[in-house]
């Protein structure tokens, strides 16, 4: 088996699972509980904010918001710095390449009386600054632009993003699931002033995801219950999760150059042989995307196609494109921004590294790619 | 140790941590994605959500939508089900006795423009039907009253509510985290259009809740993204904590009766003995109470100051109302909704039964009771 689908599924690393599974047997307690058993379990919680915020240089680990998802920290960031700036202005712009789970809450706004603009990007995926720059106004209140793409893996270049941002006195928002681990983030010297981060892509449980809120900005609750997460993300701190995220974040920080610079020797080999096959293109940026991630086209087939055969011959999983806009027919709208046509968005197909995978997989997975693509143009009706 | 908060945060059931930490190593894959990996794991989140409609004798499991914690599931049980049928009437109504995690979504809803009414309850917490009556018009889309309350205990006269909520044409939600597992919950029988329940409470990993929405009800999702759970719940299926909820549920189903009468006949004891206890009264329903729930109220002293000589002497956990209200200073709106004054709600303590708890636990707990509260009484200015 090799798995190359790390973007929509991490196994939980053996030693996270080793660190944080005492918080599911012994110590279960709730952090908002007064006695002892209640108070370890909160200092728990509070030594993973600090990992999650020294992973990415926060310079204050209260920043850091936990929250249940990526998805629910997408929503925190668009819907409640919107909803809670809403009297300076009421224009929120995303970049056309975002993961769904920030253009729907983006669009979420749109109901409610937002004006809702899409930044272009390149061939490459990278935003487009010159329109950027025409569509930021006054009434902006915030900007939304990916760290890197999920799909195409093209990392942004985030420290002009921001200047033009600021510049326009809006807030930026940074959606870092796919780039959190891979690449150095910085949210001080990036100019960041909510992020992202899921605690599953770094190789924690499902069920804890963080935003950092930075000095200032004011966001406003889309989840009101209990009031945890200092009045910001009700329920029940999920203290297995967080713990988990928090060990994933310190063992990022001090693994992440090694083993992002294996993982890119391996993905950069792997890139060399995949567009050898015929009418094969990369998709994304060549030298500005992930370590870890490499995607392409294929003319004249169904990127859907290739995936099943290779997990049905070879036992190998990749993915078309991102894994929530998986059951939907449409074709990526990531791929469409990029330039292009219907037919050549259904020929994707998106390969991410993890530490499971080794230089030993290319080889193997070059051909099973050209039996594949080989075997299924041949019955193409194209 | 004799740990007497299960209200506040349950330990793991070692068999379904057995059960489903194969989700976190082996089987992670995205439920969403298409290869046979992610079948597996969908396959899974549809096997627990069998269970979890077995256990509350919904006659269709997809009826079960799950969400990240009993929080979220409140939430789109009050504010989606209040804004998809705005257009019918702005009026809801909860009574004045239901969890912070409904109280807040209900009134994030006033702020939206609906009218928001509270029905009163008697001195034992059970809700007042002829106020309920009183207060539905036809302009009421729901109405939310829990199955039972998590700090006195009280089991409300769930069809008689019923009955009058369905005759004035509202839904009925049901906050049901603190019953499920401990009382016999049947949605069709009980006449119930919205139920939440949480994975935790039934001795499942936090991380995963659900909401029954029966037939017919409209509901709007209040997390836009991927489109989850039927468009209803949008992140990445949390599958480690959603199976594990699946296989609580089962073991609930299963054990419940037999169980349940072990913890009745221990916590009955245990309330004969603390009632011994000058000035102590027990908060909540003396027969229509939950089997494992026991709730008091000593004057002159705080509950606080209980809580933690019992954990720093006796090594016993208990809390002083819910673990979600307890950082603030405020007295429990339950409390005071039941008649107590500010100074009667603070003296308050609630021990709630678990499996590690024996009979041989009565009478030591009796006993550091009788002395803690002799003690604190000495020092006690009142």
């Amino acid at each position: 088996m090799v798995y190359l689908d790390h973007a929509s599924a991490m196994p939980v690393d053996p030693r996270v699972l080793a660190f944080a599974r005492r918080y599911l047997e012994e110590e279960f307690g709730n952090p908002s509980s007064l006695y002892d058993r209640g108070l370890s379990v909160r200092r728990a919680v509070e030594a993973a904010r600090g990992q999650v915020a020294a992973l990415i240089r926060a310079a204050d680990q209260r920043k850091i918001v936990f929250t249940g998802s990526a998805t629910e920290s997408n929503n925190l960031a668009i819907r409640g710095t919107a909803l809670r700036n809403r009297k300076k202005g009421k224009k929120v712009l995303v970049s056309a390449v975002e993961h769904i789970s920030v253009m729907n809450p983006a669009k979420d706004l749109q109901k409610q009386g937002f004006e809702l603009g899409f930044i272009p990007v390149d061939r490459y995926g990278t935003v487009d600054l010159a329109a950027l720059e025409a569509e930021l106004t006054p009434e902006t209140v915030l900007v939304s632009v990916n760290y890197a793409n999920d799909e195409i893996g093209t990392v942004e270049p985030m420290r002009e993003v921001s200047r033009l941002v600021h510049g326009a006195g809006a807030y930026l928002h940074v959606n870092a699931t796919a780039a959190a681990g891979r690449v150095l983030i910085d949210v001080q010297e990036d100019g960041i002033d909510l992020l992202t981060l899921s605690g599953n892509d770094l190789g924690g449980p499902r069920g804890a995801a963080a935003l950092y809120v930075g000095p200032g900005v004011k966001v406003q609750s889309v989840m009101p219950g209990g009031g945890q997460e200092r009045g910001l993300r009700s329920g029940t701190e999920n203290v297995f999760a967080i713990a988990g995220m928090g060990e994933a974040a310190r063992l990022a920080a001090e693994e992440m150059a090694e083993e992002m610079a294996r993982e890119q020797a391996i993905r950069d080999r792997l890139i060399r042989e995949v567009l050898e096959i015929e009418e094969a293109a990369l998709t994304g940026h060549p030298t500005a995307r992930l370590p870890h991630h490499a995607s392409f086209r294929f003319s004249r087939i169904e990127g859907e196609s290739i995936l099943l055969n290779l997990d049905t011959f070879f036992d190998i999983q990749v993915a078309t494109g991102s894994a929530c806009s998986s059951r939907t027919l449409e074709p990526s709208h990531v791929l469409l921004a990029i330039g292009l046509t219907h037919e050549q968005a259904h020929g994707s197909v998106v390969m991410t590294l993890g530490r499971s995978n080794t230089v030993a997989d290319v080889q193997y997975v070059a051909d099973a790619m050209r039996e594949t693509v080989g075997r299924l143009r041949g019955i193409s009706p194209l």
